[in-house]
């Protein structure tokens, strides 16, 4: 029985309504097990610049720092991405929050719940049982570095850049997490043209020395790309730069059935941060279609990374589970077989979760 | 009827093997539309390292600068993948090929033959269709800006760069290729976080304003990941910087069934380079079991873009379609339902497509 602080940040767009879900599951959570969780919010994004200039105010990282976990939404807007001129957007409060809480290490989970298999746009027999644990790196690379233009603006830079200390720590990161998975790593690197990735291959390959149980492999970039889609069950945990990690994350969601199901932890020398990896999503905001399973699932991520509450996760995430066996659904991880009458809005598919917690 | 000078560069690996079978191809071309196609080959990347300790010797460039076009294979080997300290490397051969030509647009069309529509990963009723053209930048971005070390090889940093006018010219060629098809463009970016991309998104929304006709679309580089496996048929012509071409490009090569199947052509300021989008794949070197496809449709595109031969082009296109009606597969487009005896080598392969021409 514990008392933990938790800091809901909805964010923008969808953020809003999933995690309002995600709280709740929390809050079942904690009436089931009898712990007490206490709550706040803050703002972040553009909800944040409407009240208060800034993407991310001084008060919401105070009260980041002072949570025991905070479950995040999203941050994003149409308005600042058709605009390529402002000079302040949401994403800078994501990624200051990043930064100034250490969260160096970006955990994410793509695994298939087994009734999803016909959502996915993969064949299900190459889908079948692949589990990948993603490590991307999430205070670096050309993120971070310095950034601007020259020429009368007509030139713009961005710096990336890797120290070894940044590179070893979430190498290790990856390297203790595959000891407790199948023991296979894949560093993905771009080392044939970029320098940063060649540092990157030299500290993996002498971190490995450390490990000489797991097996290690280097991937390019572009040839993981593929091989993802080609035969993701060759993955156990993959560990890569900050922006590569964007990208193939994005495109791994679609293993998962839909980026709808990712949760991710955001994790480092502080407060660990969870949220889905889905974005803003304004084109279906305010409609009460948003799936909320990865907030509920980055909710788990939280109660077992952050409090050590593992059997509090998997009671979240068999819920998750029998829900999808009972056939209930959100519209993105339907298929043509769903009735209409199992396709459930946010708040509805959350209320049967619930029931199973 | 004409007279062309056309240089054979194989480069590494099965760059060798697919690329004889290319000349093949081109030299039945010739002799059947009567035009006279006389050759010469050079040395890139590993193979030019061993003879003469540069991946690209002087020699090289100027055959490549005095030829019509020119027929690639590949460049890469084990080696320097595994020491991520080695100073000359076969990669930059190539890089160095694709500056000093002013190969700045390579096109990558992604097109799915309909007999392969068992071959890829993802399922037939997503892929039916599909029919992308890529435009990636290939002589800016972070491949080409300043690289290296500080803090005593502590910290690895490369720059990114894009200036106004790189932009405009691929920009222009991408557009004016939308015309010609479904008049869509896809613009690929990260402008939430990277500068050189927000440049990219304002030089595009300004070359836009002349294309009224041209549907513009602005996607994120982590969901365009995601959506070309989602969704494969909601693009058509898609532009892109050098690093997000590279990964994405790959991806899309699932589309194709493989990427044994996918052709590029780098074209700028003066002779055109026509080449696969495998790399050299030194685990099957030498076996005679490497896809030749990619190379003869190089050769295709070749026709088509550096010599105006569209019928030529058409010819060979047709070709391998028919090799592909005909039931004959290399293993790696192979599937559960083609018998062995269908199942051919590299030159085979080769002979079948020049039956057909
Ligand atoms: C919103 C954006 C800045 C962010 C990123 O690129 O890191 C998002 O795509 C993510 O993956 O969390
Ligand atoms: C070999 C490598 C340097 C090259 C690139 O990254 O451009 C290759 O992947 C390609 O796509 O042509």
């Amino acid at each position: 029985m514990a008392s933990k602080h938790i800091l809901i940040v909805p964010g923008d767009g969808i953020g809003q309504e999933v995690t309002a879900v995600g709280k709740k599951v929390l809050d079942k959570i904690a009436a089931k097990y009898g712990h007490t969780f206490t709550y706040d919010e803050a703002l972040i994004g553009h909800v944040a610049i409407e009240a208060t200039g800034q993407p991310l105010p001084d008060e919401s990282l105070e009260k980041m720092r002072n949570s025991d976990a905070v479950l995040f939404g999203a941050v994003g807007h149409p308005k600042y991405d058709n605009d390529p001129t402002a000079k302040v957007r949401p994403e800078q409060g994501l990624l200051k929050m990043r930064k100034e809480l250490g969260l160096y290490a970006n955990l994410r989970p793509i695994k298939l719940f087994d009734e999803l298999l016909g959502a996915s746009s993969i064949k299900p027999e190459i889908l079948k049982g692949a589990d990948i644990l993603f490590f991307r790196e999430l205070t670096g690379d050309i993120y971070f570095g310095e950034k601007g233009r020259k020429n009368n603006g007509d030139t713009a830079f961005d710096i990336a850049e890797y120290s070894r200390y940044e590179v070893e720590r979430i190498a290790r990161k990856a390297f203790d997490a595959a000891r407790t998975r199948r023991k296979k790593l894949c560093s993905v690197d771009k080392a044939n043209v970029i320098e940063t990735s060649r540092l990157w291959r030299e500290v993996i390959q002498k971190v490995a020395l450390e490990y000489p149980d797991i097996e290690v492999e280097h991937q390019f970039v572009d040839a993981t790309a593929m091989l993802l889609i080609k035969d993701p069950r060759r993955f156990d945990v993959v560990v890569t730069a900050n922006l590569f990690g964007d990208i193939l994350t994005d495109e791994a969601s679609q293993i998962a059935g839909s980026m709808g199901m990712l949760a991710s932890a955001s994790i480092g020398d502080g407060t660990g941060v969870y949220e889905p990896i889905h974005g803003s999503a304004h084109d279906i905001t305010g409609k009460g279609v948003a799936n909320p399973l990865a907030s509920i699932l980055s909710a788990a991520l939280l109660l077992d990374i952050s409090f050590g509450m593992k059997a509090e996760s998997d009671a979240v995430i068999q819920a998750v589970d029998k829900v999808l066996k009972a056939g209930f659904r959100t519209r993105d991880i339907a298929d043509a077989t769903t009735p209409a009458a199992n396709i459930f809005g946010t708040e509805a598919i959350g209320e049967e979760v619930l029931k199973y917690i």
